[in-house]
Order: C-alpha cells, then sequence, then structure tokens
C-alpha cells in the first residue's frame, strides 16, 4: 500500500471510532422510565446521526421533537421529528427558528416529561436565540473569528448574548427533566463550552466575558455589554448528563489502525490548540528529524487548531496544517502529513482536510503557487485542490475535533 | 532531586556537550603545513572560546589575527590577537570597524598564506561591513526582525547589501587559503547560512532576495535594491570548510542526560523553527496529555523559532516558549517545559531562557500578570523574572541553537 492509501485507511477507520452510535445506544440503556412524555431535542453537527440512534433504540416513546443540524447533514425523515438544517459556522434565520421551535416544545412540559437533549458540536451556531439582533449577534461573531479568539472564548461571550446557550435551555425546559447525551468536540471536554452548554451550568464568570471584550478591543452596542454583565445558572437541578465520544477516540484509532500497517506510533496529545499552520511547521520538524529512521513512523496529535485571519481566501485549519507541513517535509521520501476534521468539514469547504507529502511543495511550485504567500491569504483550500491533496469524507455523522498525523513509511 | 533540579542537570550537560572545544581540536589536526602567514580570524557568540582552543593548539604558527565577539563574551587576552567586543542583534560601530580590521589583515595576504577562519552564530550582525549607510542598515535589520522573517530570508538580504557576507571575505582573502570551521546554529546546518557565509559559497539567489522584499513589504533605498541585483559568489577556490557542533549535539545530551536522570526520553525534532509561543502551546499540550503517565517522560526539541513582534516589550524566543507553555500545563503536578539558547543570551536580554512549571501560570496570575497580555507584549522576560522562572548561565562559549524540553517527573 501507498502512504496515501495508508493515510485513507486511517481516517476512514478514526472517523468510525468516533461514531456516536454504540455511545449514544450505552447512554440510554441508563435512560428510566418515566410517567410523562419525551421530547427529543437533537442539536449540532452529529444531531441526525445521534437522533436516528436514538429513536431507533427509544421507538414510540418519543411523542415529539426536532433535529437541528448543519446544511446538507441531514439524511432523511425520522419518525415524527422536525429536521432543521441551519448555519454553520454563522448561525442563520433557520438558527434562530430552530431554537424558537424546540422552546415552543419544551416550555409547556411538567415535571413528569422529559427532554432527551443530544448535543455536539456545532450546536452554538446551529441552535440560536438571540438576545440581541441577528445583526450584531453575526459582527460579533465575525470579530472574534477574525481575531483569532479561541472557542472557550468565543462562548463565554455567546452564552450571555443568548437566551438559550450557558445553562439558559435548561431553565425553559424545567420544571421537566433533562436527559443530555453530549459528543464532546472540545479539547479536554469541558461540558460548558461544547455548543456553550445549553444544559449545563456555566464556569465562565461575567468578568471573564468583559476581559475577552477587552482583549481583542471588541466593538459592542451598549445593550450587548449589559448582557455580558448578567451572571449565567451556576446550578441546574434535574439535569443528567452523559458525555460520549471525543478526539482520544480518535487519537487511539488512529495509533491501532497506524500499528496495524506497521508504523511505530506515538500520540504526541489529545489536546493541539496552538495556530494551524505553526502547528503544521511543528509536525513537518518531527518528520524531517525522522526522515533518516529505517523503521516506519507515525506521530499521532489529536485536539482543535485555530486559524489566524491574515486574509480572504477558502481554507480550514486542517488544510492550514497540512498546506504548512508541505514546506517543512519538502524533498523528504516516503512521508506525509495529514489533518481532517471528524465531521468531514474544515471551514467553510467542502473538504474534511488535506494530506501532504514530500512532493507537494514541489508540485506546488511548479503551478506557481507561493506556499507562504497562500497560507497569509488563508486560501490553503484553492491550492490544496490544484495538487489533489484534498481530503474528502463528506457528512460524517460525528463532530470530536481535528485528528492531524505525520508518517514516515519505510 | 526535584524537577527542576533535573532540568538545571540537563541544560549544564547541554552546553557542555555543544562546546567547540573538542570540535575544534579536532578539525585542526586536518590543518596541513604550508609555507606562509597564518593569520586568525574569529566571528561569532563562540568567538573567544574557538580562538582560544585554536590557538593553545597552534601556537606561535598564528603570527596575527582578530577575535569578534558579542558585547560581554570576550574572557581575556589569547596571544597576538586583537580582541573586538561587538553589537548583537543590532550591529554597531565595533562590528564595522572589526570587519575593516579583519580585511585589513587578509587583504595582503599570498597564496602562501592560510588563514584560519572560525565562525559562529552572530557573526551575521558581529562581523560587518555594509555597502549601504549604517543606518538604513539598522533599519532594514529592524524592519525584517519586525516582521516575524527568518534567519534564512534575513541573511539572503544581508549576504547583498554587505562587503564581507555571501562568500565576499572570502574573495577579500584570496590567494590566501581559508580553513574555516563553523559552529553551526543553523536548523539543518546550511553552511551558507552561518554567520551569513563569509567564506562559503551563497546558495541564495537575486530572486529570492527581491521575492522577500516583496513578500515582507520592505521600504529600502534605490541603491539597496540595486545591490540586492547583484549576485553572490557561486563557487570560492582554497576554501576548506570543517563544520562542527550543532543543534543535534544539544539534543542528543539532553536525551542522554533525561535516560540518566530517569526519564523515558524522545527527541521530537532538531529543527524546530515556528512561532515561538505557538512552540510553546504545542509543547504544553504534549505535557497535558501525557500528565496521567505514571512514567517519568522527557520530549526533546532543538531548533530557532521566531519571535513575532506585536509588542515593545523585553525578552526572548526561549522565554516566550516557557511563558506559553506555562498557560498550558497549569495545575499539572511535576510537570516543566523548559528552552534555553546554548549561547547564554536569549534575545536582547541576559537569561538564556526559561523554565515554567504547572504551578507557574498560578503564581503569575497572582501577582496580577496577565500570560497572554505579556506574550502579546512581547514581556516575557519581567513577567518570567517575578517568578524566579529565568534561566542564567551567562555566555557559555558556544552557540548552536536552542534546547527546549517537556518534563514529566513520576
Amino acid at each position: 500500500m501507498s502512504i496515501l492509501q495508508d493515510v485513507d485507511v486511517i481516517v476512514k477507520n478514526a472517523i468510525r471510532a468516533a461514531s456516536p452510535d454504540e455511545a449514544v445506544k450505552r447512554a440510554i440503556k441508563r435512560l428510566s422510565n418515566q410517567n410523562g412524555k419525551t421530547v427529543l431535542v437533537a442539536v449540532g453537527k452529529a444531531a441526525w446521526q445521534m437522533a436516528a440512534t436514538a429513536y431507533e433504540a427509544l421507538g414510540n416513546r418519543v411523542s415529539e421533537g426536532i433535529v437541528v443540524t448543519k446544511h446538507g447533514y441531514a439524511q432523511g425523515p425520522i419518525g415524527p421529528l422536525a429536521i432543521v438544517e441551519a448555519g454553520h459556522p454563522v448561525p442563520d434565520e433557520n438558527s434562530y427558528a430552530a431554537a424558537d421551535q424546540a422552546i415552543e416544545l419544551v416550555e409547556p412540559l411538567n415535571e413528569q416529561d422529559l427532554v432527551l437533549f443530544l448535543v455536539s458540536g456545532g450546536g452554538s451556531a446551529l441552535f440560536e436565540k438571540t438576545l440581541i439582533s441577528e445583526e450584531e449577534n453575526k459582527e460579533i461573531t465575525r470579530q472574534l473569528l477574525a481575531c483569532g479568539a479561541n472557542i472557550a472564548e468565543i462562548n463565554t461571550l455567546r452564552k450571555r448574548l443568548s437566551a438559550v446557550k450557558g445553562g439558559k435551555f435548561a431553565k425553559i425546559c424545567a420544571p421537566a427533566k433533562i436527559f443530555s447525551i453530549v459528543l464532546s468536540d472540545v479539547v479536554g471536554d469541558s461540558l460548558d463550552m461544547i455548543a456553550s452548554g445549553p444544559a449545563y451550568p456555566d464556569a465562565s464568570t461575567c468578568e471573564q466575558a468583559l476581559a475577552i471584550v477587552k482583549k481583542y478591543n471588541l466593538t459592542l452596542s451598549q445593550k450587548a455589554l449589559e448582557l455580558l454583565r448578567v451572571e449565567t445558572p451556576k446550578v441546574l437541578e434535574g439535569v443528567e448528563t452523559h458525555i460520549t465520544g471525543s478526539v482520544r477516540e480518535l487519537c487511539v484509532s488512529a495509533e491501532r489502525t497506524c500499528r496495524e500497517l506497521g508504523y511505530e506510533s506515538l500520540i504526541l496529545t489529545d489536546r493541539l490548540c496552538c495556530e494551524a499552520k505553526e502547528a503544521g511547521g511543528f509536525l513537518a520538524s518531527i518528520a524531517r528529524f525522522h526522515a533518516e529512521s529505517s523503521r516506519s513512523l507515525a506521530f499521532i496529535a489529536g485536539g482543535e487548531t485555530i486559524v489566524r485571519l491574515t486574509g480572504n481566501g477558502l481554507g480550514g485549519r486542517n488544510q492550514e496544517i497540512a498546506l504548512s507541513a508541505a514546506l517543512g517535509i519538502s524533498g523528504v521520501r516516503d512521508c506525509a502529513v495529514f489533518s481532517v476534521g471528524s465531521d468531514g468539514t474544515d471551514g467553510p469547504t467542502d473538504a474534511a482536510g488535506a494530506v501532504c507529502t514530500g512532493e507537494s511543495a514541489k508540485k506546488l511550485e511548479k503551478l506557481g503557487v507561493d506556499i507562504c504567500q497562500t497560507l497569509r491569504d488563508n486560501d490553503s483550500y484553492n491550492a490544496l485542490k490544484k495538487i489533489g491533496a484534498l481530503i474528502f469524507t463528506g457528512p460524517t455523522g460525528t463532530n470530536v475535533n481535528d485528528l492531524s498525523c505525520v508518517l514516515i513509511k519505510r
């Protein structure tokens, strides 16, 4: 098998291992019987997959519900559930309509009733009822993404500007009980951060929120600033939360597959969180040092890097990692650096990520592509597309962060 | 021993292992006899140490010479050699005077004579005869450092604006032969890059030089732009070059010491070259993932990172690595991330680097220091000083890049 065929197998196995199916089934077995209604609310990039699995397990016990996922991620009807596709990473009108619809479903419930709440990454954008104008909400999100704020910082603000995030959706469900299954896409598995924690007590504080505004010099309306000073729920009653899936499963699967393919494998980390193109440089420096090895080696890193926007091109963090690494591994034989998002979409593109080899830089050069300039333009997608280096998986049904890997095949 | 005592031993041993003494002695044994004069010219941060060793080996065979090193790095007279201390990283008037003095020594030599040329990192700034005004030279260096240009890019420009870099000093020495001993501080050991290769054929091209100007949008005079279009020597006759020492020796020594101290050790790379604070984040993510290990672990990285200037504070790349890592390893017990420059000075400071542990972030917080803000201000020195996290070695007599390391002690 070629090194690129190895990449293909490693990626496929890792995404399968991180599928929410088994985990959702396991969690649902712990769901005790109750007398009232069961309403299913699923939000996030893996919402359809999680809802389908849960509905199959529970059947008619679920009387109604709503599934909110990203455009193109729904795969058909599920019983009586409403299926909504909405905007990500920027919320659109469907995001707002979906939250209103969910609130309508859960608001009338009493203490006999249960909300089966299935949460996965992307929920922050897909499921939103804003307390400020939609325009300002979009504008603040834009500012936060542009200044390179990390996901924790973004969510700390979003929670306070929203009627459903930061534990507030749980408050709306009360007095109904909530049984929440969470598919983690947050490095380190902080439950109040996944989808901005609609049904989880919020650990962030007003003080932190205001510090973030200062740190990035954000422009906010007076109303938004006042909302940042309103504290989020710190205690929630009647909420039971099960966390399933995580980036670690991606890494462990990749390590296993690499071993089966004959690579000596090491997981470097499951919580990579630095700048994408710098991570690419670091991974390339590891590859180049170990290029002299006589054995096949794999170095694995899971996590979620960030992109610092300095241009207006098309790309994503995984594509930036691979493209940046291409420079560092140029000329190294039988060496590859790949990076993929487990949800199947990297940034606002149709690619899940990319893989570069020791030949990629030369290929790009021949086509007149300046890698450094492309990275400054944040235009990794168009460059990688030219040399067939993009990885496409389509929507995967899961969302547990990214997998990056250095392979040296001997 | 505490983890900080371990750091102390690892650093001391690594710097000793990277000393040029043995290497210079080995190289000098290959020096054949000749009839004419032998003139010694030593430039760089390790110049004094290299010259002292060479002079001890050759004794009276050296008739005259000059040693140019950084301010504070000379440790006394060496026979009849002139000792000059000059500016680094920005050249000062001594840098220019030293180059003039060296040219005066080598220009009259004939083909019977020999120039023993001892080169180490820092030579680019310490040994300079500029073809443009000193003011513009300084201004271009400032622009290049500020925009985060890497050392290869900086040297590609410097070579063309200088009368001694990029092989041009060798042209001045001709017809005398040159026996050059090079202590490498360039990741990957590219000989034309160390001290901007005064006696080595230049691999860079005018085209590359002009592309760098465009890439960083540099402001240059018409004269400087014209000089960038003059090609450097691509062939040099009568020059014999021996490369000694390299960042790999630092890494190999660190690996050995770590093993002796009971750590399972892995060299990740000997050519790290990404942004310093992002490298710190990456190292911290490795530390945090492996924090659950029941065995003591060490991950070692050698190389030379770059600092992106976004503030006006005091610090250096090694200090930024340690301070940035402090955030990521906060709360991890018996864990340290350290980084040191083997020459004993990190950036324009008196510290060689710094070490942070799982407690460092909390200590800084208690003192009211915001780590993120400090990194944006490039003010790592003042923050690390407050918590006693700086590493001081004084001038070490060597200069073979930096050593960074993650330690987890169990």
